[in-house]
């Protein structure tokens, strides 16, 4: 692996693009090579078995661009299928939203109980409370699974009363418990940030996974030598395994700009 | 093909079920083979492409029944996909939910006004009103695409507010532009049938394609000698791409009833 190799970044979808968004921002010099597996969409409602078998073949489209480091976009993977990754790609550093996420949140914590909202599979798998846990035993997770936050993001539903109605049934139990922070436990909720910080309210800090597992991976490459400093910033190569009609329009609300060119995988 | 044969029935995933209950109680002799595509659901935010390949290989797990006769439940197929069933299948009938249900329609409608609603791709593919206008080439057809109904009837969002708003807003147009007829174009939109028919008033009347569907296979049976005049009530045979964890849930949401016995199979 040269420091010029490329960083693969995989999700279930689009979702993910919040994570090249965030990387792109932290190191604008290094190769993305994005792959969406928008054929299989959604993960998150999914049985353990196929997202492990689903992780291992999306691992294996990016290999053949020889990545220096993958970074696993989708939570419900990163919770379920990381070993699978890793196995994958034997001696390539492998690095999970999930894992970059909760260590950021333990690092802001003042009182030690941090809240955490994913998709249902995620939540269930209870892997951010382990993950927590594993850095702080003290601290306390609460959890809650928001699956309609998935669909009111794709379809643009970003300001509509009826997500706030449904962030407030959502959110109620986590305000409530007195949490001073919460994980977006998913890449599609950022997206939905501004309804989620007016429900909780000014006083609840949100870790955006996405962010932090750009900066986690700016510092591992960092130590490792492997930082790519030249001046180019190259777009990045997106890949997926099917492009629907509204792909173009998901592209623009997640990155906020047109959408590059595609290739299309078979999987 | 024998009566005794049993009748197949496929769609992306758990929402077929309600054509499934359709057809046991229109036909309770009939042994019935259900693939539900669960690894894979939904395909109704993917390309024309996926949901070709898809349907071919649906068509070629029910075919190792040797079904007497395929029925579609999936309406983004029937719409974007019903000849590459025929022709994964050669001389079973086939029939799908789309054609059934814009047939009863046609046979309702007193002011020639009629309104579909489905998923993105069904509209896009502007399948229903094809199928209706070859009927009738005078009736207008008006279409709504409703995404957010399918993830609403699977969390079991069914008498909430959010839901209310949501249907008020996707139904506006429909209820202003006169008609008289809304067909529920998607296996899920039963589920939700109360607030879609509260949002609508007492005066249109909902077609529903499940219903539709059962009442053309009943008919088409009995033309050609088919039907299963037996006195048994076969428990249905159902098939799965996927076993998630919430699918206990949803079968009994559709089925009003415990599961039973569910088979996987690889796709």
């Amino acid at each position: 692996m040269h420091t010029e190799s490329p960083i693969g970044i995989f999700d279930s979808g689009i979702g993910g693009l919040t994570v090249v968004k965030a990387v792109q921002a932290a190191l604008p010099s290094e190769q993305i090579i994005y792959f969406g597996d928008t054929a299989r969409v959604p993960y998150g409602t999914k049985s353990q078995v196929t997202i492990r078998k689903y992780a291992s073949e999306d691992t294996a489209i990016l290999m053949r661009y020889q990545p220096k480091l993958i970074i696993v976009a989708c939570n419900t993977v990163s919770a379920l299928a990381l070993d699978v990754v890793e196995k994958s790609c034997s001696n390539i550093p492998v690095i999970g939203v999930l894992k970059a996420g909760a260590e950021l949140a333990v690092q802001v914590t003042r009182n030690n109980r941090i809240g955490v909202i994913g998709t249902q599979a995620t939540v269930s798998s209870n892997a951010y409370a382990r993950a927590i846990n594993h850095l702080d035993s003290e601290i306390e997770v609460l959890s809650q699974a928001c699956p309609l936050f998935v669909p009111f993001a794709e379809e643009g539903f970003i300001d509509h009363p009826a997500t706030k109605l449904i962030a407030d049934e959502y959110l109620a139990e986590l305000r409530s418990q007195g949490i001073d922070t919460l994980v977006l436990g998913c890449t599609h909720y950022p997206i939905l940030r501004r309804v989620i910080a007016e429900t909780l309210g000014p006083n609840i800090r949100i870790i955006d996974s996405a962010e932090a597992v750009a900066l986690r991976t700016r510092d591992l490459l960092s130590e490792s030598g492997k930082l790519n400093t030249s001046r180019k910033t190259p777009a990045p190569h997106l890949l997926v395994s099917d492009l629907p009609q509204k792909f173009s329009m998901l592209y623009q609300l997640f990155m906020g700009s047109e959408l590059p060119d595609v290739e299309l995988v078979e999987v």
